[in-house]
């Protein structure tokens, strides 16, 4: 069970489960890792890690990176395809701001990483929702989406895109609409932009292949990042692309004025990542959040009613969880809060997302906190039930 | 002398004297203070530190810098008027993304932070560029382009300015204009986003009160930042405004997801204010860049010839020196490179500033580099003349 640290993002309520807090357990952060290699950076290398940084970020993290994409996802790549960022959502935004205008429209999957709408709404851009299945984003639509904005004379420039363990709704993109998305991509000139930050945590089989690993020719943005396997307050990612569409990005003018935006951060990682230690801990790390997802899945089987849905998710954070007809999911959470239990509701997840199911994470709570959450869950939408039977 | 570590923004050439870069000497960087409080920020509160920061950054970071711009500047304020950020640079990156709109026109003084130009040109907007004197921005040219601006149907949405020890003038707003600009900026609902980079960096008496502090009702951003007092490559800073408009840029959307920018670097700093030593390293950064300023322009004065003009600023990094009538300073660099001797010519700092003048920084060199730098710079001046006279 974790305790709730002061200055840090989501505040936990006294007597609430809360499902709803999609970020790693603080106790699994790797402290003491960073702690090493933020202390041997500054002994060897002090000047440098505190300097404006170059605009790509510190050389030694960027080759790092690329080795690691080489020997883990088989693309042949160096530090060049490497641009360091300040974490995807710093990423994001900068991809935003260099490669759109305001008004633009920008195609998402419904549902989406919620928190993302904010940094599209601030650009201005227009978002258009793209349906899922349990294979991922649903190609058929993103084709008939894509013609009727021909029609109306308009076009997409960017697909934004989570496939691989999606935020919220845990499935992948299958390997044949991987393909097609990239040609479809390339057809409509589509920018994909892949956040890809669930990668590393896969619990059983392999992650499958990025786009970015896949795509060689088409245009595609694959932003990587440490926030889920060392620590997010670090705010170190990276942003692999084209050569072309790299330079663009690494001529923000926020870059050129400022130098790698997480330069001491950055010089962190890359020590780490030389010292040895970070595969040990991602292993550990997918052990813990494996058995956390195992804790929880079968706690949802043995406490919620029929007629309640999920898949299990072989990798990152999530559940979605659809709720049986009748019930929504923001209907359904002050009877959970009350209980003792939050989650994030599905309506929050795009505009037209389907609030019949709602958002679970495991990456916070020990098993037995997961369990008693479970517990009180299904206890919440028994209520929920019976209330509507008798309502 | 600096020597050059690698992963740093600006690259040294060899046997240049690069007077062109205003960063801080490595050599002045706070390796030690830094080293100190990590180790007893990952010691103390590694999680906290580590996991994703609450929007607003560090609290414990936030009453230390409102409780020295009370003591130092005389401005009662708390924790709830700072905003940490990620630096100036995205700062300004992210005032720009949340208060305008593409297309706006941003007022900045003529000549300017150079590289501010590329954030504002990417968000995009228009800008218009006010004329400086040796009191700083000239208030009846900004009076008269306000009115140009509203007889052609348009308005003026934020002016970027830089009112104490200017980057690349060196010179600060006077008292009466930061009180008649406040009163301007009321009127025409102008917000003024104040960089104040340089405050701390005072070589003779008090640096002049930040408009922030004297304008409570105006709409005033003030960007302060660690960057030139501690280390830049932390990527800490923060932003002063009223209630209404921090709540405005801590709704932005990357903070809403990534939480603070600069989460890791912002704990450290907390801790490195709290412990003390600030104050005395600051002191001393002020004894080394006055040293380093009365070394440059004793032998500006030794070694330019007649008709070149500058003043001696109070504070920050920069000296702007005007060339002799006839002279430019684009044209001057080449002669000046082959001498061994760089700089920032005018013409980068606005698209209408005066290229008759040009930018010195004094930050980077220890004094004999600097008085042969200036040495060489003399020479360059009297060839080009001289080769004008021949030509």
């Amino acid at each position: 069970m974790i305790s709730a640290p002061p200055d840090t993002q989501n505040t936990l309520r006294e007597g609430i489960i809360e499902f709803a807090f999609g970020e790693p357990d603080p106790a699994l952060l790797a402290v003491e890792l960073v702690r090493r290699a933020a202390a041997a950076v500054l002994d060897d290398a002090g000047p440098a890690a505190l300097a404006y940084g170059s605009v790509e970020g510190p050389k030694a993290l960027r080759e790092k990176i690329a080795r690691r994409s080489e020997s883990r996802e088989g693309r042949v790549c160096t530090a060049d395809d490497v641009l360091v960022s300040g974490g995807n959502s710093q990423a994001l935004d900068q991809v935003l701001t260099v490669l759109t205008a305001p008004g633009d429209v920008v195609l998402v999957e419904s549902p989406t990483y919620n928190l993302a709408l904010g940094i599209l709404r601030d650009h201005p851009l227009e978002v258009a929702g793209v349906p899922l299945d349990d294979e991922g984003l649903r190609l058929d639509a993103l084709q008939a989406t894509l013609a009727e904005l021909r029609a109306a004379g308009r076009r997409a420039r960017l697909l934004y895109t989570i496939p691989t363990f999606h935020n919220p709704a845990g499935v992948c993109l299958s390997a044949r609409r991987r393909q097609d998305l990239l040609a479809i991509a390339a057809e409509h000139e589509l920018v994909i932009v892949e956040d890809d930050v669930y990668r590393e945590l896969v619990y059983e089989g392999d992650a499958p292949p990025a786009l970015w690993t896949l795509g060689r020719e088409a245009p595609v943005v694959r932003l990587g990042s440490f926030s889920k396997t060392l620590a997010p307050g670090l705010r170190v990612g990276w942003i692999n692309a084209s050569r072309g569409l790299l330079a663009r990005l690494a001529a923000a003018g926020v870059l050129e004025s400022g130098g790698c935006v997480s330069q001491f951060g950055a010089s962190v990682v890359g020590r780490l990542l030389a010292s040895g230690g970070y595969d040990e801990h991602v292993a550990k790390l997918c052990r813990s959040y494996a058995s956390r997802r195992d804790a929880l899945v079968e706690a949802l089987h043995e406490h919620l009613p029929d007629g309640c849905s999920f898949a299990t998710p072989a990798g990152g954070f999530f559940i979605w969880l659809t709720l049986p007809a009748g019930l929504t999911a923001t209907a359904l959470l002050p009877v959970a809060e009350a209980r003792g239990v939050a989650f994030a509701a599905g309506a929050s997840f795009c505009s037209d997302a389907d609030d019949r199911s709602l958002r679970l994470a495991f990456s916070l709570y020990d098993e037995a906190t997961l369990k008693e959450g479970a517990r009180r869950l299904g206890a919440a939408v028994t209520s929920a039930q019976a209330g509507r039977a008798a309502g």
